[in-house]
């Protein structure tokens, strides 16, 4: 059945059947054109009222936009088509009829909102800008993949349904599990440190997290899809090494693979793959850049941590990708590794965006009883995660690794004003569906 | 830090720091000798206790079983060493001390049932022939991700809250979202059908799917990673090419990629590629052939799903991977497309291995009006699912596609007992954690 050939293959002197959308019929009296769309491009198909088939007329200048047809035609030179080619039909079948009163215009003409678009997510995405969106994400998480492996990682998937949240109950999803609590993963964190134990040592795992925050932002999601990354004998420098290189390659595999989509959205000359090391800031000296700006209303201190609008204000001083290293260990949560001769300090980082935070990370605290202590400091009950704390009294290797938000990702790398559009079918408080 | 040498690379000549686990202690009094395990392999460590620094010598045989611990030395061929080669150690440091009574034994020595496996999954895993199910399954999610980009589709993520489930409400596990009834997704069935009406055509998905089916099987799973394609203009016909197709690369991606995984489990000889086309029988045929080996109590006809014990037989008879097609309409989902000239028949299909089910898949039913009466004629209510309805409206191309469920084919592929085996952190009806 899909032996139709796209649009972008169609070439002069072949008889071909094109398939796809009618994107906009033009009739200019004795002549007239409907534009096929389907995911390789558009190509015009031309209907000289006199010369043809009345039959073949009328059926394809009343099909309604956005119809489904597929048409059977020879493909000649014509230089003023947009793409120098037209199709001379021989037949033309309506496959699916459209209303002609759309919900949303996918010819772009008309503007639409963004909960307009989300709800009509499949017309949306007949926009090449939008597609283009996911045609990237997809492209930025194969690269992504590809440089895991190379850094000698394994994939794997660790459950999203879980007796226990990573941070504690108060931002998980609740479910109910055959008569017990249960819980939506908030976090492969636990899961991908007990896979640095094993025999595997080196991991990664791109999948969704679920979190029951109340934020409603431009940048926050209650489903995301996190990249982690987690690996035994490393520090929090060679996480910090490691981050850096993925999220470079998926730049990389944006700009090697994606250039057509980079133009559908308008980006070709600003689009740039970050070069040079990303510079590493302690905490210490981020707050003393911020404060030396004096455009937030406070002076930072120790301990404090840093609000959006500091985020904002540091981002704009350094300009690029870059990490915030050494925070206070009060900060951090109990599962990262404090400094061996600063107990104060902790070896978490986060690796910053200018406009946002990407990645949280840091090396883990891989010792049983320090461990267990750190649980009981964060108010959570050490018994409740024996299945994790357990599997330290047998041997695991120091290990660092970090996480890093899919959607920021993409969102940051195209420039995109809302997470949402990064996300095929968004989760918050207010949408649950489509 | 992690400037180690793997086993698998210390060349004799070389001085090294390997870092690994103790694997085992041997001491045979004047000699003895610490067996290192990374994840690249193992190596001998040599102790002459005469010759060498008494501390290093205590600290390196007090060492418990399955401790972390960094050895440097040299070095040197010994050809009655394991691996043909030892280190004979300059130092040796204790890094993460295991605790001496293990409740499993990583070494195999000792075997143990499938729930302590799976509550010590961090231990089980330093067991090679554990670790190469992962790997290999790894390596299989690849080459099926590359198999499917061959074929031009686009990988998506789609939600995994959902307001409503694709089969109705018994198989769901409900959510509490923001105060809102909702689900965890039992498929990604009608998000990926809202992506073939869209510009990208043709799309794949792999991710978590969750069923509260109360089935305790060594073949189901509750919570399950599926791999489901759907693609806009392919007929069902043209979709279980895409099926046999995307098998086959898991095999062969296997196959060239995991040879030291196979031997690990003892595979080599017998893993095989499927070759050949996976013969098609309509389940009419498929009745037949049961009923003629007259296996079952009961005479099979027109109308009957197949049972466990039937697919058995029937997978006896065919003996490679096999489709049944052309199914009763009224056992199939309302979703599938019945044959226009026959409504009797539809055009769902299964994809067999001779022990099990495998893919589950069929050309949808694209036509608004006949889809909508097929939600009433399932007791389900049209409007609850508008969300995606309503896109068949406006411009839904034919389309066919399939769900494969990811654990049975690695279960199927490796021979594996229980589809547990073919999962980190498994969920059924008692195991929720870790």
């Amino acid at each position: 059945m899909d032996d139709r050939t796209y649009t972008a293959d169609a070439e002069p002197g072949d008889t071909v059947t094109v398939a796809g959308w009618v994107h906009e019929i033009r009739d200019l009296g004795g002549i007239a054109f409907i534009i096929i769309r389907d995911t390789t491009g558009k190509i015009q198909v031309k209907f000289e009222k006199d010369e043809m088939d009345d039959d073949l007329v009328e059926t394809g200048l009343n099909a309604h936009r956005e119809s489904v047809v597929a048409v059977t035609g020879d493909v000649e030179d014509e230089e003023r088509a947009p793409t120098g080619v037209e199709i001379v039909p021989d037949s033309l079948d309506v496959i699916a009829e459209a209303d002609p009163e759309l919900p949303l215009d996918p010819s772009g003409k008309v503007d639409a909102e963004l909960p307009t678009r989300l709800d009509n997510r499949t017309l949306d995405l007949r926009k090449p800008e939008v597609k283009a969106i996911f045609e990237i994400r997809a492209a930025a998480l194969e690269a992504v993949r590809d440089a895991f492996r190379d850094l000698g990682c394994t994939e794997i998937n660790t459950p999203k349904i879980v007796a226990t949240g990573t941070e504690g109950g108060t931002e998980l999803f609740p479910i109910t599990y055959f008569g017990q609590e249960a819980f939506m993963n908030q976090s492969p964190q636990l899961f991908k440190q007990l896979m640095v134990g094993s025999g595997l040592e080196r991991v990664f795992e791109i999948g969704p997290i679920f979190r029951a925050e109340e934020h409603n932002t431009p940048r926050h999601l209650n489903e995301a899809t996190s990249i982690d990354f987690e690996s035994a004998f490393y520090d929090h420098r060679e996480a910090m090494d490691a981050c850096e290189t993925i999220v470079k390659a998926a730049y990389e595999g944006v700009a090697e693979n994606c250039q057509d989509q980079l133009e559908a959205l308008d980006m070709t000359e600003e689009f740039e793959v970050p070069d040079g090391d990303f510079p590493r800031l302690t905490y210490e000296e981020a707050l003393e850049k911020i404060n030396a700006t004096g455009e937030l209303d406070e002076v930072l201190v120790w301990g404090d941590d840093l609000s959006t609008e500091a985020e904002h204000v540091l981002g704009d001083e350094v300009g690029e990708h870059y990490f915030i290293t050494d925070w206070p260990s009060e900060i951090k949560p109990f599962y990262i590794k404090d400094h061996d001769d600063d107990a104060e300090v902790s070896t978490g980082f986060d690796m910053m965006h200018p406009s946002m935070e990407l990645v949280s990370g840091g090396q883990r605290e891989h010792r049983y009883d320090k461990l267990v202590d750190g649980f009981e400091q964060q108010g959570l009950d050490p018994e409740a995660f024996e299945y994790y704390t357990k599997m330290f009294k047998y041997g695991m290797p120091p290990h660092a690794g970090w996480g890093l938000g899919g959607e920021r990702l993409i969102m940051t790398m195209l420039g995109l004003g809302n997470i949402r559009e990064a996300v095929l079918f968004p989760r918050d408080r207010q949408r649950l569906s489509p």
